[in-house]
């Protein structure tokens, strides 16, 4: 895995209208944040966005002059609401049309018998586009410049991340430790605020939880070094004891 | 609920580190989307941004202008994470301070007490902002313009929004009819785009899935005419047959 010195961000963009119109749950975006942070890449936006071309094209030429990586999701399959491909086309202004690698591998998979013209289409890229391989079920997503273009089906995606682990260049990874406590947000707000005031290079989040009944605060803190964490710990936890505030668990 | 002629459309605004991070599963859009539905509003953008107080105030400007409706989820607690008021009194160049109505209901609800500085914080509003009552744990909500800002806690939020059911102004209510399909997207891809051509008026989607180890397809007829989804669902119907598809499911 190389790695870049300076800060690097990304963004998803998730192509969808059937997760815009409440039909499904998006869980691609927690899968990728959480293989982004492996990586040392903070994500740093999302945009849902519907089947819609200019929508696409707009959005995409936005993202990705704002951030390193863009990750789009959805819109590669055979049927005439996957407009990725095409929409990615015209954002970049290059040709669109059948991908000699995508349309061998596709005809490899299904064979000449079945390669319909459904199937086809899915070998419809912009121009020069690099393949990102589907170990799963053949159809490749594809990269235009920073712009890498996943499917939408979660167990599909997810088994195509690692193929682009070498791909990526991230910076510092950001590590997180956990505490949970027995407490309520107002009770250690202006403490928690001092603290983070101290530490410019961490992240200090405070999340309200119920648990069988009870209910409790996470404090999570974030940052690319370990000994910052460690010692922005240490100072959550001592006014913690002086406020007699119990440490269900620390991960 | 009062209806406007027009088609009526929103954007959420989710204003969290803990999605971004991967560490939250958002599902907030489900539920705020599944209501708007029923309002007869088209929510046609999300965005997921950080609790940076800039990415705030320039999203919310940029967005407000270009939909309806605007809804925000999370940063109104206690902590110092909090900064979705101060940053929408900076995006609406308001003045930002205690509320009336917010202080007096956090006051009676936890009594003077045990109102304490952090829970004062809930009350900083910026000026003139109408509340969104809160009947799990009185902290409020509030509305400026037309952008609604709700907390994060999925529980709180789902039990605040029908307090607003008479606020907002919807269109025509959209309908759906999902066909459930014993089929892959290749093979039907060619017949529901003619469909689809046909039909200016309703969105077919269509989204392979997975049950039980076996594959098929869900066809999406979404319109604000039941009439017309009633007539695209008999041509899908009609290939169908033809291809000898089978329906697994009608709803």
């Amino acid at each position: 895995m190389k790695k870049a010195n300076k800060k690097i961000n990304a963004a998803i963009v998730v192509i969808g209208n059937e997760i815009l119109s409440g039909r499904t749950q998006d869980v691609n975006v927690v899968t990728i944040s959480k293989w982004l942070n492996k990586l040392g890449v903070k994500l740093d936006e999302v945009r849902v966005i519907p089947d819609i071309q200019d929508s696409i094209v707009k959005t995409i030429n936005e993202v990705r002059k704002k951030f390193n990586y863009i990750f789009t999701t959805g819109g590669i399959g055979p049927t005439h609401d996957d407009i990725t491909s095409k929409s990615m086309a015209k954002a970049f202004n290059l040709s669109y049309g059948h991908h000699n690698e995508a349309y061998e591998i596709l005809k490899k998979y299904y064979g000449s018998k079945k390669f319909n013209k459904g199937r086809k289409k899915m070998a419809m890229l912009p121009n020069n586009a690099s393949l990102i391989y589907n170990p799963s079920s053949a159809a490749p997503g594809f990269i235009v410049d920073n712009v890498y273009c996943l499917p939408g089906v979660p167990s599909i995606l997810k088994s195509m991340l690692d193929g682009l682990n070498n791909k990526i260049i991230g910076g510092k990874k950001i590590f997180s430790k956990t505490l949970n406590l027995r407490t309520v947000e107002s009770k250690i707000a202006f403490s928690l605020e001092k603290v983070q005031n101290r530490f410019n290079n961490v992240e200090i989040g405070s999340y309200p939880f119920f648990k069988q009944g009870k209910i409790g605060v996470s404090i999570v803190i974030r940052s690319t070094e370990k000994i910052l964490i460690k010692k922005c710990s240490k100072e959550i936890e001592k006014f913690l004891r002086k406020k007699s505030v119990k440490i269900l668990e620390s991960k």
